[in-house]
């Protein structure tokens, strides 16, 4: 699980890659409206959300994918284009178009997304004029594709890294809304590497499997989740075994970045679930832990309450749990053995839940299954955030 | 669903029954050990959590009720007795020995419940001493019971009404750590109507499952949860389905009063779901948006952000949702039509949502199903609460 990837200190694009973002209208100032964009067509495969209220740029996504070429993603924030029926549908479509348009490209290779608040018509005009020039603000700077995406982020998300003579780079936006399903928030990932797209759809859902898809802020997963790759084969071919490990492992890195970064979040949490009867299992047990409002409220309080634990495992009706081969630890402390509360240090393993990251891990000793969650801690700001975000 | 009961302005016990309830030193000075009595051999019954990890009164509990005959429950609050083992297991039977022993009758007829912390030893030697003499104590206001077992509940909760002959007495508490299954929190039921037990245990299956059972404060389900039925026939015999409705009733208005008392709630949350595919699926949709901690915020926050209706709706995967035939009410404001969000009146709706009992309705017209759940809003108090609730 533990494959190191060393990142690069700045984020850097594959070559042939670069991107723009501007302010078009929809929030007051800040940068609204992105365009990632490739030199020449690249492979491309996608996961979208399960949820069944897709978002419109979903609806025409899994079509436009089914090609397995793209050229470029245009992207806004503010508005999602969710549950605006046909009409928003349209929009999609004139969005693909205009920034085909601008690119010189078919708008059957321009993926399409859209992040905001639900129920809203997109302001289609906004986007069509304020694509018109875009090609010349074209740079290197994955950063300034991430801030356009943005909604509820504290800051903008990218990472790069070098695999063989390839670069992968992964921009992403998420806060809330998040419980991904076979898919993810927006993150999009680039690389020079060349991969034929029925490769890429393999190696992206194996790459999301065990990092995206085991992320969770709140439970909720949003209309409009999106995870693509476009690879554009400007560096050759790379060793698809190490290409994947590359992959998942900054994968995994965002995962992380997205989780310490969930809506009014103090702490990043990773449930570590061990012994399950198998993998399955070992997901279900992991994500009602870290879905847990009293084990997330327990971290955010620093407060080692170690029944928490066990009452998060324990609603696992249908998982095989057997309380007497249970154990449970809080970042490395042994706090539960045979399903008993152990005679730890409380004042010790208070003091380590005050660190950014905190490690819960439970051992179920029923079998091989084994599985990691990412997710954070329930705080006020969250409350805060999210008491008043369709109306602010 | 709306049989009409009549709850009496003051609850009441029903002939036979007292209850008793002292300070023994768990708690710093509020009553924290519970008597309650009947004067003769009443019919009882039963449903436990159905948590992986049980409490020690869980585990003796499920043997006593199978002898269908009780003439008490003694319970305490501030320590749980979970996750203690086989120490837990014989402190609960020595529980019910020290009962048994102060009433004169068999600790084969005593029901045992603990509520509070997990993870603690059971102070049984507070517990044998403090009984000493409580029959004297029995006295006929459930109020007072109903305050000796309370944790964070903020007021104790008891009804009672009166069915042919009979009363029926609710007694219970419950604020956190709350999403019952096969169950609910503490839950005591009294009633001197004459039915056996399998009798009782059928009927009080059928009470719970659309009131307890559609109970959601947190999504997190308490290793304690018990809800007990005596019936000690005083009052002759009552008619069966006149007594279903009623015990119905009694237990949904007691649901929505644990609902309103959740932790740091400040809005009792309805959610009715129809035209689901079967029940289950209603089930499953109405706690998917009961639960939603954006649906939460969103009420809490009394902004109409309708899209997290449809979100909460659309990542129930596995049941049968299909856009355009889906509608959306809140507080009988119709603001989704066909999967789109409609033109409401934003203020009008914004206004009816600063009610304490907000109503949100969901149709899905693809079949029969029905459901209603009952929760609260997500609030900054659930957060303090259960930020230090362990060490506090």
């Amino acid at each position: 699980m533990s494959y190191a990837l060393t990142f690069h200190a700045t984020p850097v694009f594959p070559r042939g890659f670069r991107c723009a973002s501007r302010n078009v209208g929809l929030k007051p100032s800040a940068r609204d409206l992105t365009l990632f964009a490739s030199d020449v067509d690249a492979a491309a495969a996608a996961v979208f959300t399960r949820n069944h209220f897709p978002g419109a740029p979903i609806i025409l996504g899994r079509e436009t994918i089914r090609g397995g070429v793209l050229r470029a993603i245009i992207a806004n924030s503010k508005v999602s284009n969710v549950a605006t029926g046909l009409r928003g549908v349209e929009h999609a479509r004139r969005m693909a178009v205009a920034a085909a348009t601008e690119l010189g490209t078919d708008p059957n290779r321009v993926l399409v997304s859209s992040t905001g608040v639900i129920g809203v018509q997109l302001p289609i005009e906004k986007i069509e004029s304020g694509v018109v020039g875009m090609t010349a603000d074209l740079q290197d700077d994955p950063m300034v594709g991430a801030e356009g995406i943005m909604t509820t982020d504290t800051h903008p998300k990218a990472l790069s890294a070098s695999v063989g003579d390839a670069t992968i780079t992964w921009v992403a936006k998420g806060s809330g809304m998040i419980e991904p399903n076979m898919a993810t928030m927006l993150s999009y990932i680039f690389t020079d590497a060349a991969f034929d797209a029925p490769t890429l759809d393999r190696l992206l859902r194996a790459a999301a499997a065990p990092t995206f898809n085991m992320l969770s802020v709140d439970t909720d997963t949003s209309t409009s989740d999106t995870c693509a790759i476009l690879a554009n084969g400007l560096a050759g071919e790379v060793d698809e075994a190490e290409f994947l490990s590359a992959l998942t492992a900054g994968c995994r890195r965002m995962t992380e970045i997205l989780a310490r970064d969930g809506e009014g979040a103090e702490h990043l949490v990773r449930v570590t679930v061990r012994g399950a009867r198998n993998e399955t299992e070992a997901h279900v047990v992991a994500k009602s832990i870290l879905n847990s409002p009293l084990v997330k409220t327990m971290v955010h309080g620093a407060d080692p309450n170690v029944g928490r634990l066990l009452m998060a495992v324990g609603k696992c009706f249908d998982c095989t749990i057997r309380p007497d081969t249970t154990d449970a630890w809080i970042n490395g402390f042994q706090v539960v053995g045979h399903g008993e509360r152990l005679a730890f240090d409380d004042a010790v393993v208070r003091e380590t839940l005050s660190r950014e990251v905190v490690d819960l891990a439970v051992s179920l000793g029923v079998g091989d299954g084994e599985a990691v969650a990412y997710g954070c801690d329930l705080t006020k700001g969250y409350v805060d955030e999210n008491a008043s975000y369709y109306s602010s």
